[in-house]
C-alpha cells in the first residue's frame, strides 16, 4: 500500500478540520464565551500541528491510489477527525469524560445524533454550534469537501468518493470528480441556506435556525432544547419535517432538476418508493396515535415529523414515540433499518438496496417457477449488473451480523432488551434515538465506557457502510513491502 | 401443472393422517377417555373420506412431477393435515375455538410448540398424546414418511423431499430415495425409543416418557406440565437436554456412524460449529445467571437446558428465561434465529446457512483486498456451487423480510414491542416460547384470531422454508392448461 499517500491525505484533512474549528470559535466569540474560544484555539492547534507535519513529512512520491488506499484514507480520516473533534467538548468540561466526548463527536460526524448530554440547554453556544456543525460536515463527507476545494490530483479519487458516499452505486454527475464534488456541495449549501431563511421567516431565532438547518442538512439530529423540536411552533415543525424529506433524497436528482432534466429526475423509482413509504407510514401512525392526541391535526403533524425524522435517520423529535401505541412504535423500529435514498445524507440500509434485494427475491421466485426463463434485474429501466446485486446481498449479511454483534456486546449493560436492541439498531443506522432508556426523552449517558466505544464503532461502521473500516484494518495492508 | 397428481398425492396423505389418528385414539381408550375416543373416530373419518375420494377420483394418468408439483403437494398437504388435525382439539372442546385449535395443530406439526392452552394439565391423555405426536410426525416430515412406507413410483419425488427437508442442500444417503426415507425414519424411531427408555430408567412415568421423547425428537416442545420440564428430577432434565442436542444434528451423520464412516461423520464443520455455539453460549449464560441461582450446578443445568432447547428450536424449559439477566436474555434472542443443523428436525436459519453466509462475506472481503485472486467457497473441503450460495443469500433476504412483515402484522395487538418481536421471531423459527406475554411461563392465548392466523402462516413458512408456500400459491400454477 502507498502508505505515504495515505498519511499525507489524512494530514490534509486534519488541516481542514483545524480550519473548520475556527467557525465555532467565531460563534463562541460572538457570544462572549471566551473560555470556549480558548478551547477552540487549543483544539484547532492540536489538529493543525500533526496535520501539517503529516503533510510535509509524508509528501508522496507517486499519487497512485487503489481501493486499499481509498479505504484507509477515509477510515483514518474519520477516526482522527473524531479524536480531535472531541477536544472542544472535553477541554471545555462540558463533557468531562473524554470517551463520552469522543462518542458525542462520532455521533455528530456520522450524523447519528445520539447524545449522552443529559441537559443540552446548559451547553454554551460555541459548543452547541460545533455539535451541529459536525453533522453538516459529516453529512456530505469531509473527503468530498476536500475534493471540492483543494487543488489536487487528476481524478484518482473515485475510491475515496465511493467509500464516503452512501448507497450501492456511486455515479459521477459530470466527467470530472472535482466538479461533481463542487456541485454536490453547492446544492448542499443552497438547501441549508434555504432552510435557515424559511425557519427565520417562521419566527425561529437566528442561532436556532442555523443550528437546526445544519442538523437537518446532515440528517444528524442534535437539537439545542430538551424537547428537541417539540417547543417550536407548528409551522417550524412542518418546515423541518419537509427538509428532512428533502435531505433524504438522492442529490443527483437535484442536479438533474438544475439541468432541467425533469423527466429523468422524476423517473426515479427510489424516490417514489421513499415518498410512498413516508405516506403509508404517516397514514398508519396518524390513525394509530389519533387516540393519544384526540385530533387529526396534531396526530398528522407528529406522525409526519417522526416518520420523516426516522426515515431520513435525522432523529429530531416533536413527541416521545417511546410512549406511543405499540403499532406505531413497532413501525418506527422497522423504519430505523430502512433509511433514506442512496446519494443523500441519510443513513440506514438505503431504499435502493431494499429495492435491489426485493427485485432479487422476486426474480429468484420467477426463475424457480419458470426455470428456462431469463430474467434480468432492472431499476429505472436500466439493468443492474450481477456484481452490484451480489455486493448488495453481501452487504445485507454483514449489516445483520454487525447489528447482532453490537447488540450482544452492549448486553453487558443492566438495561432491558428493548433499550439494548434499539440502541444497537439506532446507532448503527445513524438514526439517534431508540426506545426506553435511549428513547427521544432519554439519552446514552447511562452506558459504560465499554459500550460507548462499541456504539461509536457501530456508528462509524454504519456511516462508512462497513467495508472501508474492515478493509482498512486488515493487517496485510500495513505490513506490505512498498511504502 | 399436473393437478391430478397433486390432488391424488394429497389424498394419500389424508388417508395416512386418518391412520395416524388411530394411535392417540388407542391412548385415549387405555385411559378410558371414551368421549375423546369418539372425537378421534370422527376426526379420522373426516380425514379419511376426502382422502379416499381425492385418491380415487384424481388417479393421475401420468406420474410426471416437477418442482411445481412437489411444492404444491407439500404445501397443500401441510395445510390440510393441520385443518383435519385440529379436529380432535376442537371436537373435544378442550380448545373450543377452531382457529385456536388450528394454531395449536400447526404449531405441533411445524414443531414450534407455541401453545395457547392456558393450563395444559387439564387436557386429557388422548389429546396430550396427539399434541406431542404431531411434533413427531412433523419433525421428520409426513411426505418423507409416505415415501418410506407406501409402494409408489420410481423416484420422481426428489422435489418433495427437497421441499420438506430443512437446510440449503438435501442429499440422498443412498441412490434410491425410498431407501433414504426408510433409513431416516429408522434412525428417528431408534433415537426416540432410546430416549423413552432412558427417561423411564431415570424415573419418569411411562406416559410422560413417551410424550416427552416424541416432543424432543421432533424438536417441538409441547409439555404436559405447567412448568414444562422444571418439575422433573435433574437427571431427566440432563437427558432431555442431551437428546435436544442429538436431534439438532444432521441425521446424515448418524447414517455415516452406522456405516462405520467415523472420519467422514466427525469431519463435519456444521456439527462442530453447532456444538461450539452450545458450549460458548452455555458458558456465558452460566456465568451470567450464577447471581440468580447462587450455585454452579443449578446455573450450568439451567443454562445448558435452555441453550439446547432454543438452539434445537425445541422450546422445553426448566426455568423462566424471561426473568433472567439481560445478557442471557439477549443471547437467547439471538440463538432463536440460529437453529440447528441442516437435515435435522430443528428449525431456525440452520448452522450451515450461517456458515455459508459467513464464508461468502469473508471471501468477498478477501476479493476486495486482492481483486485478482480467485477464491472458491469450500465447506468440509468441498466447493459450494455458486447457485447454492446465491440461494442461501436470497433465502436470508426473504427470511428477514418475513420476520419484519409478521412482526408488523401482529403489532395491532395491545402487547409490547418485546412480546410482538419475540413472538414473530420464535414462531417463524419454530422455537415456541418468546418473551414477556409469550415467555416460557406465558402462552399465546391472548392473541386475537387475526394474529393467530398470521402466526400460523409464519410457522408454516418457517417449517417449509418459505419457497414451497410462495411457489405453491402462485396463481399461474393453477390456471394452467394441462390438468
Amino acid at each position: 500500500m502507498n502508505r505515504r499517500m495515505v498519511i499525507y491525505r489524512v494530514g490534509q484533512i486534519l488541516e481542514l478540520e483545524a480550519a473548520l474549528l475556527l467557525i465555532p470559535l467565531a460563534v463562541a466569540a460572538i457570544y462572549f464565551e471566551w473560555k470556549i474560544v480558548i478551547c477552540f484555539v487549543v483544539s484547532a492547534a492540536a489538529a493543525l500541528v500533526p496535520g501539517v507535519l503529516m503533510r510535509l513529512i509524508f509528501k508522496p512520491d507517486n499519487q497512485m491510489m487503489y481501493a486499499k488506499e481509498g479505504f484507509s484514507i477515509v477510515t483514518l480520516a474519520w477516526i482522527l477527525l473524531s479524536v480531535f473533534g472531541a477536544l472542544p467538548f472535553f477541554l471545555s468540561r462540558e463533557i468531562p469524560n473524554y470517551i463520552d466526548a469522543f462518542f458525542e463527536t462520532v455521533s455528530g460526524f456520522t450524523t447519528t445524533g445520539a447524545s449522552l448530554v443529559p441537559d443540552v440547554e446548559r451547553l454554551s453556544h460555541g459548543i452547541l454550534f460545533w455539535r451541529s456543525f459536525t453533522h453538516w460536515i459529516g453529512g456530505m463527507g469531509i473527503l468530498v469537501l476536500i475534493m471540492a476545494i483543494v487543488p489536487t490530483d487528476s481524478g484518482r479519487s473515485m475510491h475515496i468518493m465511493r467509500a464516503e458516499m452512501p448507497g450501492p452505486v456511486v455515479g459521477k454527475l459530470v466527467p470530472k470528480l472535482k466538479d461533481t464534488a463542487k456541485i454536490l456541495y453547492f446544492i448542499y449549501i443552497a438547501l441549508t441556506i434555504l432552510e435557515t431563511v424559511i425557519l427565520l421567516i417562521g419566527g425561529m431565532p437566528l442561532f436556532d435556525s442555523i443550528v437546526h438547518a445544519l442538523g437537518t442538512a446532515g440528517t444528524g439530529g442534535y437539537g439545542i432544547k430538551g424537547d428537541s423540536i417539540g417547543g417550536y411552533n407548528h409551522f417550524l415543525q412542518w418546515v423541518i419535517a419537509v427538509f428532512m424529506v428533502l435531505f433524504g433524497i438522492n442529490f443527483n436528482l437535484y442536479y438533474l432538476l438544475i439541468m432541467k432534466k425533469f423527466n429523468a429526475a422524476l423517473k426515479n423509482t427510489e424516490l417514489w418508493l421513499f415518498l410512498g413509504m413516508i405516506v403509508v407510514s404517516t397514514t398508519v401512525i396518524t390513525a394509530d396515535i389519533f387516540k393519544v392526541y384526540g385530533n387529526f391535526g396534531d396526530s398528522l403533524r407528529n406522525s409526519f415529523f417522526q416518520v420523516t425524522s426516522i426515515m431520513s435517520t435525522t432523529g429530531y423529535s416533536t413527541a416521545d414515540f417511546d410512549k406511543w401505541p405499540v403499532l406505531s412504535k413497532d413501525l418506527i423500529f422497522v423504519l430505523m433499518f430502512v433509511g433514506g435514498c442512496a446519494g443523500s445524507t441519510a443513513g440506514g440500509l438505503k431504499i435502493s438496496r431494499i429495492l435491489i434485494m426485493a427485485k432479487t427475491v422476486i426474480n429468484d421466485i420467477r426463475q424457480q417457477l419458470h426455470p428456462r426463463s431469463v430474467t434480468s434485474l432492472k431499476i429505472d429501466g436500466k439493468p443492474v449488473d450481477k456484481n452490484t446485486i451480489h455486493r448488495v446481498s453481501t452487504y445485507f449479511l454483514l449489516y445483520i451480523f454487525i447489528i447482532v454483534a453490537v447488540f450482544l456486546l452492549i448486553s453487558f449493560e443492566p438495561f432491558g432488551f428493548e433499550t439494548n436492541l434499539s440502541a444497537a439498531v439506532s446507532c448503527f443506522n445513524n438514526v439517534g434515538p431508540g426506545f426506553a432508556v435511549v428513547g427521544p426523552a432519554g439519552n446514552y449517558s447511562a452506558y459504560s465506557d465499554f459500550s460507548t466505544i462499541i456504539l461509536s464503532i457501530a456508528m462509524l461502521l454504519g456511516r462508512l457502510e462497513i467495508f472501508p473500516l474492515i478493509l482498512a484494518f486488515n493487517p496485510s495492508n500495513w505490513v506490505n513491502k512498498n511504502k
